[in-house]
């Protein structure tokens, strides 16, 4: 029997995952406005986070709702408190998008400097972890999650070496630093929307499984 | 009379003042190491930030305990969410000092650059900041938390500041980009401390009015 409380857990997830797609659209946008330097496409970002900020408010009402007149235990309560962490962590890539769009639209104004393959791949990687980490948290799969964790090593290693790119780029041509630092500050963006999904991918741990991962916990699926 | 619940509420509070005095301890150190020139210093911030994780897994496991054992209503609720919220604020004001301390080690290596007045500005407000709002928090004080919000353009201000000097710096001494890039990236840094005891202020009129602030909402302290 389908309890009460479950088909409110249910349409918390859908909301979830609905904030999750218009994070992966944002920063979407704001990535290929910068490689097609097309200004207009910085707007769109902006829509879609005043999106992501209203569902942010939603989430918080409503699992504060449920917290309240459910008093919810063991599973269902670590469900709701992931719920709140995972909207927080997902407002905050709705506003690293729109901080992308601002620094994307100032090096539009400035000489082009680099092929952006590198700035791309980590977009891609970051938006495959944001939908695969709730993913798993909405079929509450502890194995997988497990295994976002090392996509952020990916996302850590392509910010290397744009740093590395752009820092022998400047001492060549210095009178382009303005431009070289925006891209360095969008891979640093970048990086950041790779930890909040990591964040997601450790509360999904911590939903399935009640283990704790933060800072050095560990997790063994064998061990299940 | 004291309810039970008021004296659990009081060490939550406690823990939470005793961490932001560490959050505050380890920017402190690693800031300190940096113009000092003392790398060994800033051991002492990675130390500090192993005593803050572990008070972050003890707050958020004792505000587990309370809501699953208390249910909690109304501003009760609003607090033990808050508190939640204000765990995960300075457990990442943690990594940020520990950031800093990363980077301020390699910038230790290098040429000096600049003298460091404005970084070590931005970190005094933002460790203001952190204690403030903690006041606030601990007193449920929503008209100071308020001019807290204010501080942080002063943080954004010296960060604009420091990034226009720096840059005028790399076009003029090339050779010297890693350092500078070293420093843009700590003000950054500082920059995102400012933005987690902002969160921590928005938390406190959230408790104290049931108001959220977040994304435009208005609090106005005349209006109570």
């Amino acid at each position: 029997m389908e309890r009460h409380v479950d088909s409110q857990i249910e349409e918390l997830k859908k909301l979830i995952l609905t904030m999750g797609g218009c994070v992966e659209k944002a920063l979407d946008e704001a990535i290929q406005a910068l490689i097609s330097r097309d200004t207009n496409r910085f707007k769109l970002v902006h829509e879609i986070e005043n999106r992501i900020n209203e569902d942010h408010v939603k989430v918080d009402n409503q699992c504060m709702a449920f917290l309240a007149k459910q008093g919810p235990v063991a599973r269902d309560l670590r469900l709701i408190i992931s719920l709140i962490k995972i909207n927080t962590d997902l407002e905050r890539m709705g506003d690293q998008s729109v901080n992308i769009a601002h620094t994307g639209k100032d090096y539009l104004t400035r000489t082009p400097i680099k092929e952006l393959s590198d700035i791309e791949q980590m977009s891609t990687i970051a938006r495959r972890m944001v939908k695969e980490s709730l993913d798993c948290f909405v079929r509450e799969d502890a194995v997988h999650a497990q295994k976002i964790l090392m996509m952020d090593d990916e996302v850590d290693n392509l910010k290397q070496k744009v740093f590395k790119d752009l820092l022998a780029y400047i001492k060549k041509n210095p009178e382009n630093a303005d431009g070289a630092l925006d891209l360095i500050l969008i891979a640093r963006n970048l990086e950041r929307m790779g930890d909040h999904a990591t964040n997601i991918a450790e509360d999904v741990i911590f939903v399935s499984t009640g283990k704790d991962v933060r800072h050095g916990g560990k997790y063994s699926p064998q061990s299940e």
